[in-house]
């Protein structure tokens, strides 16, 4: 007998910002799997097994988990943010395509939570007011190349652009590179945010321009947020700046 | 003395995609503002009066709010998805910039919620799982060459596009306009996804190709996803499709 998986997106840092879903989901699951420290953030309940593992191992969790499914237990796997974002759903989807058909069997539920972008969006203003994108620095996923041509696309187009593991001990210099990458196309005084550990308690907020940016330092738990030529930074009356970009296109260029 | 703006996400649809903290938010509200169609999911509460308003006056529902709170009360205004994207926090920031030096000194909070992709994608498996861009067609906010620039430049370098905002009494030809533009980059059998009011009881999820997404019927409630040449349709084991981007390009090249 089949059982059932279900992805969990825990939000990003505190509590406060799963959802009423994702709490259900929590509470009826007999085994939890998760990177040890979105785990931690999970409280333990009686009858209920967890799985922690590294953050590089998240096919090998994927199929633990599904193997788990598959033989009749209610499994969930937890990921930071949303699941469906640079994390831990597509991670399964790949080990089912790539496993047994027991695996197509289990039933399969993706519980959506708040990605780090908009938790930073909303900390700064509306950033992500118009059209934005999301790309993901992990070059171990994707040749440089390629990550050069969609800041390229993107700065060009008009598109906001949300940056995603922005950096690693293994190449701390790719957030640089790419914001020399995006002055080539984007004027120097773009307003840049850097949002780091948004909704825990040692949360910082960072804003900058395009120029500047290489100034401020970043880790794994930064998220970044590069406005367009039509993001807006404006000082409220206690001085702290409000950084927004407008829905329309005519209130910037009037 | 000065009150408290809180713009709260309500998610799509259904009180389980509610955070804790937009619960918290809204029950400390004096005031709340919104679309009626937005307030109408809020449960009234004694002492809390309610202030619904037809979906095209954000500005002025922003000024309202803004006023109110300036006045000293504490006020929230409620938004569908995240308040962040194509909503009310951009709204409420342009309102501030243009208003008067009291709306700056306003206390402005912005809560994130989930936004119509992440249902989406979370219903149809992870289709966001690799770098993905979003655009609003709601042309009356920009004009159609920029949309048009736009999807030519995310889906040639490679990004998934959500489309919000894809369908209006007004030009409810937009839509096959941005498939026409988009079969001229992609591949005719990329795959679309059309996620029509996820989150509510009359949900629906449709799965097909950029070829045949013209035959597929969108609304002001759908959202709509089109995959890059890299996301992948599978079947599971009951027939239905699962729909996900591998998170590393090389899976997909291999």
């Amino acid at each position: 007998m089949s059982g059932r998986l279900t992805v969990i997106g825990l939000g990003p840092g505190d509590a406060r910002y799963l959802t009423r879903e994702a709490e259900d989901a929590l509470a009826s699951a007999e085994a939890v799997y998760g990177y040890t420290a979105y785990l931690d953030r999970v409280p333990a309940r009686a009858g209920q097994t967890r799985h922690g593992s590294d953050n590089r191992e998240e096919p090998k969790r994927a199929a633990a988990a599904l193997r788990h499914a598959a033989d009749g237990a209610q499994v969930a796997v937890v990921s930071g943010g949303d699941p469906g974002v640079f994390a831990m759903a597509a991670a399964v989807c790949e080990v089912i395509e790539g496993g047994p058909p027991a695996f197509r069997a289990v039933e399969l539920a993706v519980v959506p939570g708040i990605t780090a972008m908009l938790a930073v969006a909303a900390k700064a203003g509306a950033p992500l007011g118009h059209d934005f994108c999301a790309i993901s620095l992990s070059d171990n996923l994707k040749p440089w190349h390629v990550i050069e041509r969609r800041l390229h696309a993107a700065a060009g187009a008009g598109f906001v652009i949300a940056l995603y593991n922005p950096a690693s001990r293994a190449r701390p210099q790719k957030l640089g590179d790419a914001f020399a990458v995006l002055r080539e196309t984007l004027p120097g005084d773009v307003a840049v945010i850097f949002g780091r550990a948004v909704g825990r308690a040692d949360e910082s907020l960072t804003v900058t321009t395009l120029d500047q940016a290489g100034c401020v330092t970043a880790d794994m738990a930064t998220l970044v947020i590069v406005g367009s030529p039509a993001t807006r930074v404006i000082l409220r009356a206690d001085g702290t700046p409000l950084v927004y970009t407008p829905r329309s296109l005519e209130a910037v260029t009037a």
